[in-house]
């Protein structure tokens, strides 16, 4: 069989929130990048944060993140309810910059969902920094 | 020609070891990421660590890590015998936790390994955290 | 349409400078990332560490850095002239080492050109550590 209308799918995003920290919130919260690089399938939503999978398959996915040492970061990639991996910092009064990020590849099934959520207490960088990608790779 | 049964391979795997710190050990190891969440061509072996490529062609590869700066945190991924890219962080009392990864694309030919070596006296944190991927692109 | 005669587009290089620090540097300069694993392609030039797309197309980024703590870190990504992702640390007198990276995946133009970014007055790690890796996804 010929690879003929073969689904591409690939997305990339960033939280573009016009300041420096991005929380902390009192809950955990799905990060709802909102700076769109490329969203082909139109599969992630930046409203809620969430890529959906249109097609069944193995994707890629890695997250990354900045943060200042005023508050801890703790980012985990869910697939539907299912803690998969995490990036984390802690609060430090030393070091004043932390990075982080992760990334896993993932067999879904169609409508499967993927996100990262931001644990309560902690923060991220809001510009420029923050990101989500995640591309079927077959 | 057409794609017609390309061979895909995907790993995607993590440790998974039971509690926060993995090592110091008195020797350098290779990491066998335990807990596979993805294995397209079973060409990832968890027993080892260590990925032998089913075909020749051109493979990415990323892997993360986070630690405690209890001890330094030290990883290199290898092709056969060659060293390749490392990622690290020294021992450090005033900062808590470390993140690091890297990330490369090489041209394997058909059995060519590649694996993660953590060097001695190091650690790494052994749940949720540190990881190891690969797919063939070509 | 079968996948007939689909260009392969992937590149992988890493600092080799010689020695721990590169840079700091008066001006911001374009990482000329030297050591090349993998040019299929020949996309990137590892004189200048510009990456040309040679077809338009939805291409995949990773770059990671190491660094000390005596001066900060700044890597911003770039299409053209247009700022997109970034990595970065601050000075740090207690903490002697610094890990970051940051991806993304970018629609290019046939021509379109992205390479790494160092601010003036920061540095990197001239030696396995620091790497810029693409490659076509479709």
């Amino acid at each position: 069989m010929c690879e003929t209308g073969k689904t591409k799918v690939a997305f990339s995003a960033m939280l573009q929130k016009g300041g420096e920290a991005y929380g902390p919130f009192n809950k955990d919260i799905i990060l709802a990048y909102n700076k769109v690089f490329t969203n082909i399938g139109d599969a992630y939503d930046s409203c809620t944060g969430i890529f959906t999978a249109p097609v069944a398959g193995a994707y890629h996915f890695t997250f990354f993140y900045h943060s200042g040492g005023e508050h801890p970061s703790k980012l985990r990639l869910f697939k539907n309810c299912e803690r998969i991996v995490m990036t984390s910092d802690l609060k430090s009064g030393s070091d004043k910059a932390d990075n982080g990020g992760n990334g896993v590849i993932l067999l879904l099934r169609q409508g499967d969902q993927v996100y990262v959520r931001m644990a309560a207490k902690g923060y991220v960088w809001g510009d420029d920094y923050t990101t989500f990608n995640g591309f079927l790779i077959s």
